[in-house]
């Protein structure tokens, strides 16, 4: 039987071009975050298939590669369902293994704990362009920290990274609270059990337009009435912290008061500290699919890109799912597969500045010389350069154009007379 | 549903301690072998099942965790054999992944191709000390190159990077060929046949010695002539360069004389060349498990400690059972989880320089302060050094001596009342 040369449907083979691109980013995202403090933790990519299907990831665990039971446990005769083959599968994400990992080490860590992840999850989707069932993602989380200080430093970090990998695009962080979602729709006449809905109706406002947002909630048979008043509030708000503040006052009715001062809060002090430019706005209709979500909520756009680069935000009640004692939890995403897909559209990126020296000896070289070649180069790599000892092809020309492409910038040919 | 807190059956969570350990070796492990042209490829965690068990595997093929198949696919009702429900699994190692990579992508890479892979695999061994079911491994290739420069530059750069990672640690380079092996055994009338199984005895000579290999051999059925002849011959034969010469002339009816020299030739190089030093001896008895070696195999040992820590050697046929046409390949492996075991049994290593210093903040700390604070966090973070701004915890001493333990030097207090 032949065998499969082609990647298992929807998941790729990188190649090293891509790969520099990716590895750069990596030591950028990771050196960045260090440099505030989180520490980089692992945790398996298989996962309890009780964990994943816990309601804690909403459509992504309808997309779970599941892992057939092994040995005894295996009997396929009796089974009777899915759940009888099954007792793991592929994580969807780092979110849901980071709260496992809490739970189960948590008292080996520091407290609060700022934790790095940068892994692969899987995803069944259905195979589309620039969409694979296998990608990276890189996610910094504060657990044990109730106060603003983890949105504040979160949004430090993420922007420090972005700015570093992508100096020249610039970025804009929306940002919002799930409380102030929910006061603003109470506020208008919506009921607290309808409140999901309306989120996926508003969530939809960057495509169809506040005109497309008025009319679905219209016919989903919301009042008249509510749906103007939430229209001209959405309208009136004002986007900076001067507006959140004056948010709250109007809300006050429906929403505890420190929300919208702690919001506010956070806006002035990411402003006033952070050592990269971006533009940082209130967004009312920033929703953020998650049902995880407690508090606030962020996402970030690129200039030239639609769709978000990084999001997150604060899920206070997930890490009480595994303990019994809610720990309050704030996270942000790196979307790694998009940034190294701007990249690439760019033409790659700044790789560092080792010097790449290609050695092309022919073959049948004889043993001494080829002693001779091999400590040369073992003595130029000692002085910090790359030195590829490689045969010479008999298109050389094209061996170099190859090689150019992955960087070498020298070429030396070793030919059997002796001669350079 | 209470969620479960630990990690999957023989798998782990990585706490931050170990993982600056195995962050450290990553990078030495990548940067050494980039100073020699190594080029960072990945490829999927899953794989075709077909692949997976094709026979390249040996006994790993036993170990597979095995992926269900999705949507419509998937019938349970019809489903009469394991083969009905699985398509993929997880990769075992990394070696058929990349003949698959080399076979799909080879018009794109540069030629002779020198890959390096860093990744993840999964066996569903037992469980037992220090043996997981998820494992990194780190390994380097060099496809197309039938010459020995190949095995000259796998043993130059695992040697340099295994000098670089443990440079206190003494090791041991053994080197062999399967042609070797054969001839030896063809020379002492054991028959083509039989090969198998001779070296399966024979690689026990490190745990029952000379004496228990002949009882084995003789109990298998084998002639006591040419058992005795085997022994004396393997008594006989020298661990160096001039031994493998001689035992070249011994063999010359029954081996290519050319292997012997080509062996002797990389041994000389190598000693020659090398950065480091360690000792470097043919081991004829050394047989290495998987079939698909078709030439030299080497193995490394770290003083001090059992079992090996790198290994590898010629496959020349795997390539070909993708694309019909065998292509020259070789690659070394690391065993990185047997590195950071010895370093973490070491009490870890040496981690980089960049300063760990610890801001702690009073709970409930006024705005303009925090922001005061954070502002020269990010001063001194922009100067390179790594600062945590993290909430004040009531146990202080306890929360000191945790981040010393991550290797926080120096603590700054930030109380309420705004002195330090």
């Amino acid at each position: 039987m032949a065998l499969k040369k082609k990647p298992v449907t929807g998941m790729r083979d990188i190649l090293p071009v891509e790969m520099q691109v990716r590895e750069y980013v990596t030591n950028q995202i990771r050196n960045t975050y260090q440099g505030f403090g989180f520490t980089q933790i692992e945790t398996p990519c298989v996962e309890h298939i009780e964990n994943l299907t816990s309601k804690q990831g909403g459509d992504n665990e309808k997309l779970i590669f599941k892992i057939l039971k092994r040995g005894e446990k295996l009997n396929l005769e009796t089974a009777q369902s899915e759940g009888d083959l099954v007792d793991g599968g592929l994580r969807y994400d780092l979110t849901l293994p980071l709260a496992r990992y809490f739970s189960n080490n948590g008292a080996q860590l520091s407290m609060p704990f700022k934790a790095l992840q940068m892994g692969s999850v899987w995803r069944a989707d259905h195979p589309q362009k620039g969409r694979f069932r296998q990608f990276t993602q890189c996610d910094i989380d504060i657990l044990g920290d109730e106060s603003s200080m983890a949105e504040i430093e979160l949004i430090l970090a993420t922007a420090a990274a972005l700015g570093r990998i992508c100096p020249n695009n610039g970025f804009t962080v929306r940002i919002n609270d799930r409380e102030i979602l929910k006061g603003m729709a109470l506020y208008c006449g919506f009921q607290e059990e309808s409140m999901d809905q309306v989120f996926i109706i508003l969530d939809k406002m960057d495509k169809i337009g506040m005109d497309g947002v008025k009319a679905e909630l219209l016919q989903a048979g919301y009042g008249q009435e509510s749906v103007e008043k939430y229209a001209s509030l959405l309208d009136q708000t004002g986007h900076d912290s001067v507006g959140v503040r004056a948010l709250g006052q109007v809300l006050e009715a429906v929403m505890p008061k420190n929300v919208a001062d702690n919001l506010a809060y956070i806006m002035e002090t990411v402003t006033d500290v952070a050592e990269t430019e971006f533009a940082l706005y209130f967004d009312p209709t920033l929703v953020r699919g998650m049902s995880y979500y407690t508090g606030t909520i962020f996402e970030v756009s690129m200039e030239g890109f639609g769709g978000s680069v990084a999001g997150g935000g604060r899920y206070d009640k997930m890490i009480g799912k595994f303990t019994g004692k809610d720990t309050p939890a704030c996270g942000f995403s790196i979307g790694f597969e998009r940034i190294i897909t701007i990249l690439m559209d760019q033409g790659g990126c700044a790789l560092g500045d080792r010097q790449k020296k290609a050695y092309l000896v022919e073959k049948g070289m004889d043993s001494a010389r080829l002693g001779d070649i091999m400590r040369q180069a073992m003595e130029e790599r000692r002085n910090g350069m790359q030195v590829l000892v490689s045969q010479m092809n008999k298109n050389k020309k094209f061996q170099k154009e190859q090689l150019g492409k992955e960087g070498y910038t020298e070429f030396v040919n070793f030919y059997r007379e002796g001669l350079k």
